[in-house]
Parts: structure tokens; C-alpha cells; sequence
């Protein structure tokens, strides 16, 4: 099963790789703890509300598009399990 | 500011009202307590990945249809806010 958490993370590291940016600069600017982001960023702990804002901040990004991409990716992941998870009913 | 569980909880609590829905009903469905998900919808509980996706689960919404929903409606406030956080800079 797709984890949120896990695609939210992956989301905003690629934000900051893209950048050039280390863990160290953007949790200094976002006010979070370097542990907190690094976990945040592989999907080890669920970023509150507040702290992902202040991480999009951080980042100059808007959270309306982090969570644009997330959608788009999750909405990858169900298009290739659906037909696994909900297999046409069989013929009685 | 926006608060990202907020526009995820109200989302939630549109979609199971259209659908004609108890609180009861989709709690138990998606085996949570009623309790928990009414906080989860008032957004005065962050919903964990697992949590949400059942949730989304006993609603028949995929998780990806309501990020969408709570990306747009969190685009239209950053547009509205945009303006008064990030004002032109003034010439020295």
C-alpha cells in the first residue's frame, strides 16, 4: 500500500536536491530540527500540518503544488493496483 | 493561515454528507472510532497516512481524488493571501 507520508517526504526532498540544498539549511530556515526533516523526507514521521508549512516556506514552494504532485503520484500508484485490488466480479 | 488538516477534514466531511453518510457509518467502516474521525473532520486532529487512507477507503474516494480537492481549494487561498504576505518591494 502507497504511504502518504512516504510520497509527501520523497516530494519535498527532491524540492531541496533540486535546489542544491542541504538538510541543514532548510531546517534552519524552516525552524525544525535537522532529525525531524531528515525523517519527514523518508517517510519515518508524519509532518504536522504547521511544519509542513513552515518546510514549503522553507523551501519557497507552495503547498498547493507539493500536494499537487503528491496527488498525481498517488493517483499513478492506484491507477496500477486497482485492477488487483478490485478484480471484475466473477460470473455466479 | 491555512491549516492543511482543516481543508483535508472538511473535504472529508463534504464527501461522506454527499453521500448521505453518518458519522457512525464511515467510522465504523473504516474502523476508526467515531470520536477520532470527527476531530479528524472538524481538523482538530491530524488524520495519520494509514488512518486517511482508510478512511478514504470506507468513503470509495481515492486518496488522490481528495488531495486534489484540498490542492485546489489551498491554491485558491495562497492566491487570495499572496498579495498581503508578499508585498512588492519598496524602492529605497
Amino acid at each position: 500500500m502507497i504511504v502518504l507520508r512516504s510520497v509527501i517526504g520523497s516530494q519535498l526532498r527532491r524540492e531541496r536536491l533540486d535546489q542544491g540544498r542541504t538538510l541543514r539549511e532548510v531546517s534552519s530556515q524552516a525552524r525544525v530540527s535537522l532529525g525531524y526533516l531528515s525523517e519527514v523526507e523518508r517517510g519515518q514521521k508524519e509532518a504536522s500540518s504547521e511544519l509542513l508549512a513552515a518546510i514549503c516556506g522553507a523551501l519557497d514552494v507552495p503547498l498547493s503544488q507539493v500536494l499537487r504532485s503528491v496527488s498525481s503520484e498517488v493517483a499513478t500508484h492506484e491507477a496500477e493496483v486497482r485492477p488487483k485490488t478490485k478484480p471484475a466480479l466473477s460470473v455466479a
